[in-house]
């Protein structure tokens, strides 16, 4: 009989996919949002020399990227006080969480998340026929406590956590991931997310430890370099654990004028002050038509707020349906009791009109009041 | 004690690298090459419009791009007569195959190649923890009856072949191809790598045959589109082996000014004719500059062309440190007998003007003569 052979690990998955890209959405509903503010992408653009770097390098694209990303790589390490080999670049977060993962979890392994916490993570834990534990939130914030404590019980490899947390927008102070970090299990890895972390408050980063193999730090040009598109994201951590990437990695995988965007997006310290000055600004304004419209936001350390629609998931289901039939592209957490809540990117004024005016609809088709 | 639990395949990787790039070797050397026509880039270029495509997208890199590349799909399938669900991009053709030893290769599982074939389909299958046959080239040829008695002594999964071949350069006939696909043995799929088929004769190609499940052809934009900067490739085949790559890929993997480039390079069909004419002129030059130096080019249906030296593997790769060392940047073959040979890239009139300059010299210093 002809026909592949899988592997027992791909035949036994499931063909789901993490999340429908709001192209997709907009195909389906045969109409173009009106407002993006679904995926946590910068709307307020990257750096304009960014922009023009990579403009500027397009007609070089005939060339390969350079395997290493050298420049990049070089100019993080000097800004974050770690060497080169402390660093290694990749296609954004959720292509360096894909080789993490491979390089450690294999069937009969155990990682450990919280229930709701980034699902292209766990995607990946399954891909690799690893198995997952879930510890539920805290009052909407991850809990390293459980997380630690679940790690410990079931022996775990990997154990991840958002500092800032996604979807909810909550935060831990460096001191409460500093402890986390202190009471790691024997040969557990933690996988600490800081996608979000130029929007955190000072005293949110723990103090960069490579000497300490049991820590990766995930960051990436996607949110405050407003280069989600561009696919570039890095691993800081020590020197043999960065190494060891290399033996799994996709050496010529990133996009040159990537790197070179990057590269230019790093440098522009003023731009980055920018976005956190007008993210802080789309906060408060979310949050005050989340009040206006007798809903409680919660507090933020990234570039969105996670609203409380005060009822359960069934009615945020409806809320967001209404905004998303309205041209409002937003998201929502997957798991209760966070899944009463949705969640808003910060946005240009005029995208948050948009989401102002359609609210009050959203919320009255859903039932409320 | 502290650190990291790598899986056992992982644990017994080497830590090596498929390929050595271009920056890296003239950061060692301390300076650029003059000609850089040892990775099979398009030096010419990618077409003005797909240049243009992607600057005009810049300030929308903050926009994740696509997670089905829809649009290039779309054009991609209804060009080659095919359904958009036979068709998965991904982040070029290394990306691609990754996912495709991912899918079928694991620990027990056999793979076949021939010896000195492409050698990053080689570190996927290791990664993976596969085993690797190696069957020999034949008069300079990659050996489609070897490669199926192999696949069918070892009960392989994988089959690889690159129709043209590189690093030869060399080729086979559709018939041939078609021939040896109806030879696979059952539950053997066929990696049919055809990056270089734009540069190949007409009837290289073997009609597309999307209904049989074991045939997998990868195609790629970073030879005849010029884009190998940009990271597209996509692989065309049945649609539930194309619908596997779903359960593992990265699925907002693509970086979107390069999806968008694609589409754009793929709609130029006057600039592919004019690289095709271009690629021919430089085949034709390097032949030349072979023939004048007392060497001999092979056939080529690829935008490179593969020189015997006339001599052995040390020969050949003293010529080429000598051509490095003068600022040439080639490549060679990495296995006897066919590392008596160096491969050089089709490219524009002055750098081959200084490779013809530097061969005579690296010949002698190489003790040629």
């Amino acid at each position: 009989m002809r026909g592949p052979r899988y592997t027992p690990i791909v035949a036994a998955l499931p063909q789901t996919v993490p999340f429908v890209g709001p192209e997709k959405m907009e195909r389906d509903r045969g109409a173009p949002f009106i407002a993006r503010l679904g995926a946590n992408e910068s709307v307020f653009g990257p750096s304009p020399k960014a922009i023009a770097a990579m403009q500027g390098a397009g007609a070089e694209i005939w060339k390969y990227g350079d395997s290493t990303s050298h420049d990049l790589r070089h100019a993080l390490a000097g800004d974050l006080g770690v060497a080169p080999e402390n660093i290694v670049v990749g296609s954004g977060i959720d292509g360096l969480l894909n080789s993490t993962v491979r390089l450690m979890v294999g069937p009969d392994d155990h990682v450990v998340t919280s229930d709701g916490a980034y699902p292209t993570f766990n995607f990946h834990v399954a891909g690799y026929g690893g198995t997952l534990h879930k510890v539920p939130y805290r009052d909407d914030h991850e809990d390293p406590d459980a997380l630690i404590a679940k790690a410990r019980e079931v022996d775990a490899k990997l154990v991840y956590i958002a500092n800032p947390d996604n979807p909810m927008g909550t935060w831990h102070s460096a001191d409460r991931i500093q402890a986390m970090i202190n009471a790691l299990p024997d040969g557990c890895v933690l996988v600490l997310d800081e996608a979000y972390i130029e929007f955190a408050p000072e005293g949110t980063a723990p103090p960069m430890d490579v000497s300490d193999p049991q820590v990766l730090r995930f960051r990436t040009f996607s949110k405050a370099h407003g280069m989600a598109g561009a696919r570039v994201g890095y691993v800081i951590g020590h020197v043999d654990l960065i190494a060891s990437y290399d033996k799994v990695r996709n050496h010529f995988g990133m996009n040159r004028t990537a790197q070179i965007g990057a590269l230019a997006a790093w440098a522009d310290r003023d731009w980055l002050s920018h976005i956190q000055t007008e993210v802080a600004r789309a906060r408060a304004r979310i949050t005050d038509i989340a009040t206006e419209n007798g809903l409680t936001a919660l507090p933020s350390a990234t570039n969105f707020v996670t609203i409380d629609c005060g009822r359960d998931g069934d009615f945020a289901r409806a809320v967001l349906q209404a905004l998303l039939a309205r041209g409002i592209f937003v998201r929502m957490p997957f798991v209760a009791p966070e899944d009463r809540c949705i969640r808003v990117s910060a946005g240009p004024p005029g995208m948050l009109d948009a989401f102002a005016a359609a609210l009050p609809h959203a919320l009255k088709e859903a039932g409320h009041g």
